[in-house]
């Protein structure tokens, strides 16, 4: 199952395992201009923070891929042209503008060099992204297995698996970690209203790789954590505040109140690129409200009144002080915090 | 809107509103044979543990309501009969079993009586049955209201309205009720997966009567309590044990936790009808556990792996000290506990 790829550089273009069709259907999208990555990134083709950032860099390289252009203006505009659009496709995420950030500068840094040279440093990059962040969640599956008993029930919520990142996964990355150690793991998944990523995705890329999964919906959790099935609770991260708040998938800060309930340990696994030193709180993250259809809609039959008014963030805030671990590649900050978090991250 | 019923005795029929369809059709079934009213019970045609325990007595009544036989011993043992397989419908629900024991106390208190008078009996104990549980939802919304400041914006779960009950309902009908003494009063509703009973019923029953609905997802109460947006938290029950413990919907007791996190009252709304004082706690509350496709499926749609494990129950215990008020019909008992509701309940 390794083998399959949320985001892949393919021959001069970018392929897109569509996630939007999955269990069902396993479609690999080819593309080759970067408003059809743009697409890809709203519509939730490529989802996950990991893999979106990991998107928009190949994203940026496309702008110019095939440009035959002499006019060094022309192309430093394409480029810069396809970074700001593809800021702008989801604004939660911040390894999406890590990722174009880091771009930008490798732009910068080249200017003066012949455009072709331009279009391999900027196709380096974006494939160091991605290697880069295969390599970070392998580490932090090691950080995160090593915290886990010999058998353990996990619960997590929405896809923070290889689906959502460079391969591996954070959450699941740790699950996988702890299985290739010997560990005896059972792992039970939110299937994550409105998109169902956990029903759609976790199920299927645990299943694939034949873990012990078990499907609930959301408003099941507290009743599993009562019953005593969980140990610990893992998920993903969209972003993290310089004080430990995390946004993370809708439902995310529920589990988090639940689990703080239960006394079960609530762990957040994320790649560096996930943190955002910039930004003091959560408060200050922006949560992007998605379209009323998702919540009135499954598929494309309504299962609610069509007028109803519907609230759909796509994300929540979860503060520091329920986050009992953030694993990343650099290790493990319990209880994390901002004068923790301002140390560790120096 | 109150024209519109879950269960209804019409010309030696009973009249269930097909609620699998709602809101996209809206079926009348007319049912004059016992375990036609079994099968609507156990495919959800009609749910909601006042409404069931209405529609299985209507159901005792057309065991014999067409019979001709003059062979007494005949009649009693159909009448038994379809208790006994009405009563096998759905574990959790009190209701329906006390509804049950009261026609069987009817039949052996008329047991000498012309057979035609014993259907006529019957019949006026189903009829009593369903009236005196919509004068029951209108004590309780009087008495909820009451509680209610001025302006309340109200979380609520599952559907504990008229579709429920015998009309007006019993969350629903303190929403009813307080918007009828001029209160202003916003409802949020959880869509309820697996079955969406939020999303479908609750939502449709609201805007029918115009009154201000948000739907969401389980998954975003959490969000909107730590927004500031949800003054009290209001659910029906199935079933209520002698301490207090509340069996309802799967998903009440999550949101219990989360209410009292956020400093938030919870209120069950239930009749008598609901209370249970022979069973001491929650823990002994059988909690029935669903097919798995509830889960895998939404309507004829495979949402995940048609293979992966499932859990499916579908209830949950919300222990009595997550608890702020239980509304009945005979008033409010505040903090409910073993002590205190032994007294009340006397």
């Amino acid at each position: 199952m390794e083998e399959l790829h949320a985001v892949q550089w393919h021959d001069g273009k970018v392929r897109i395992l569509d996630q939007t069709k999955l269990p069902e259907e396993l479609v690999l999208l080819e593309i080759s201009d970067y408003y059809a990555v743009v697409d890809a990134i709203k519509s939730l083709a490529v989802r996950g923070a990991p893999a979106i950032g990991i998107a928009a860099a190949f994203g940026v390289v496309l702008s110019v891929w095939n440009a035959d252009e002499v006019d060094r203006a022309a192309f430093i505009e394409s480029v810069n042209k396809a970074i700001e659009e593809l800021k702008s496709t989801r604004p939660t995420a911040k390894n999406l503008f890590g990722a174009l950030e880091r771009m930008r500068k490798v732009l910068s840094q080249n200017l003066s060099r012949p455009l072709r040279e331009i279009k391999s440093a900027l196709l380096r990059t974006a494939q160091s992204i991605l290697n880069e962040d295969l390599e970070n969640c392998k580490k932090i599956g090691e950080m995160g297995a090593a915290l886990l008993p010999v058998r353990a029930n996990i619960l997590t919520h929405c896809n923070a698996g290889l689906l959502a990142t460079g391969g591996h996964g954070t959450a699941l990355g740790i699950v996988r970690t702890a299985i290739e150690k010997g560990k005896k793991i059972k792992v039970y998944v939110d299937e994550t209203r409105p998109l169902l990523q956990g029903a759609r995705l976790t199920t299927f890329e645990l299943l694939e790789d034949g873990i012990d999964v078990t499907l609930i919906t959301d408003s099941m959790a507290a009743f599993v954590m009562q019953k005593g099935l969980i140990n610990v609770v893992i998920v993903g991260a969209d972003r993290i505040a310089r004080n430990g708040d995390v946004a993370n998938k809708i439902g995310t800060y529920g589990l988090a109140v639940l689990a703080k309930e239960h006394k079960i340990p609530f762990v957040v696994a994320a790649p560096l690129s996930t943190f955002d030193p910039d930004i003091a709180s959560g408060d200050h993250i922006i949560i992007e409200e998605r379209h009323p259809d998702e919540v009135r809609k499954i598929g494309d039959r309504f299962i609610a009144p069509e007028d109803v008014e519907v609230l759909n963030p796509a994300f929540d805030v979860t503060p520091h002080h329920l986050i009992s671990a953030i694993v990343s590649e650099r290790g493990v900050i319990k209880f994390p915090n901002e004068n923790a978090l301002t140390e560790w991250l120096k």
